[in-house]
């Protein structure tokens, strides 16, 4: 066994930099993202999130919609998501679908998202997903511990959410973290960068210097 | 509980820029640092190794310093190199001390260092150093599964070090193993950057584009 030899490394000088962002629900996925879309400017940093590719649903009846397993790879449409990586790749726009998570199923809008020069996909299965690992430039992993997350959703979920720490936490042991545990907590292995504890300002402070310093660079 | 509000970040605009490399032995650390001074430039880019500090130990009978842990936070002057980084953010060269491996003892060479952009101070405890930390402006901890470590490590001491087998084995339980479970370990836990597996193209590249950026944005 050895360490591979060094070879000479370079970011991509054309199309879009695409960057990973994977981990558990509540470790800090979404301020990570936020922070590096307001550093770098909507105008050159697109983030698209996995759960806006929830399957659509419509066959189903809305008291089935509610009890699909959210938290397991099959109930995101990821063909679509690696097919508008591709088109976005290839210079095109794309219509990124909506997600009506009060009704659980696919809304009728869509968004019109723009070739940009950065593109964050983001969300707790990305990593596991191999076709979608092939597209990334770089895989991050936010590692924050399971107590944290957990509080964290709790807390966003009834207060924000209104629903009840009974119907949160069942969720949690039901699905949540059964689904952590198999996909989500094993897609770490294939990360470049782990960021632990969640919202860190040095490691996002590197991967926003690292993508100034590539579109400065082309 | 909360996640800490966005403040808006900003490295250090003038003085080094300090870099802190931790992880255990035959995580691949020496080859990252190695990578980011051939990159950016050894006039730009200072490593200052732990290791060069380990304790002048001319008090003792050869036998007696072969004996000695060097695994342990004890074996190193720590309170120097702090000194001497201190000295180097203020603009002043430094001495740096040299160590004799062979003999297990601190040398009497001492090697020039003058004050540079950036510098790396790495080794397996300087995440664990309290005063370390202090001083870096980002922690990286290199995270290499404990098999593949000590399979590179018997590779390099027994074959770049003419070592047996049995010695290094017996070397690796008695000490490297326990001092990284108590101290090296734990100090992960400091990281703002955690690298898997070692040598990870990627994650090299994030921090060398890192640097470039913050060099030229001076």
């Amino acid at each position: 066994m050895n360490f591979p030899a060094r070879p000479r490394f370079s970011w991509p000088s054309s199309g879009p930099l695409i960057i990973g962002i994977g981990g558990g629900s509540g470790s800090g996925k979404t301020t990570i993202c936020e922070t590096i879309v307001e550093e770098i400017g909507a105008e050159r940093v697109g983030l698209i999130q996995h759960d806006a590719y929830y399957l659509d649903q419509s066959q189903l009846p809305l008291e089935e919609r509610a009890k699909v397993n959210y938290d397991h790879p099959d109930s995101l449409e990821t063909a679509l998501l690696v097919e508008h990586l591709r088109a976005l790749l290839g210079g095109h726009s794309i219509d990124r679908p909506t997600y009506d998570f009060t009704v659980h199923n696919r809304a009728a809008e869509t968004v019109r998202v723009a070739p940009v020069p950065v593109l964050i996909v983001e969300g707790i299965l990305v990593l596991y997903e191999p076709a979608l690992r092939e597209l990334m430039d770089l895989k991050i992993y936010v590692d924050t511990d399971a107590d944290l997350r957990v509080v964290r959703r709790l807390g966003r979920d009834i207060q924000e959410r209104g629903r009840s720490f009974e119907s949160v936490r069942d969720q949690y042991l039901d699905t949540v973290r059964p689904m952590h545990l198999r996909f989500v907590e094993p897609s770490k292995r294939y990360a470049d960068i782990v960021i632990p504890e969640g919202y860190n300002l040095n490691a996002v402070a590197t991967v926003v210097s690292m993508i100034r310093e590539v579109l400065r660079s082309r």
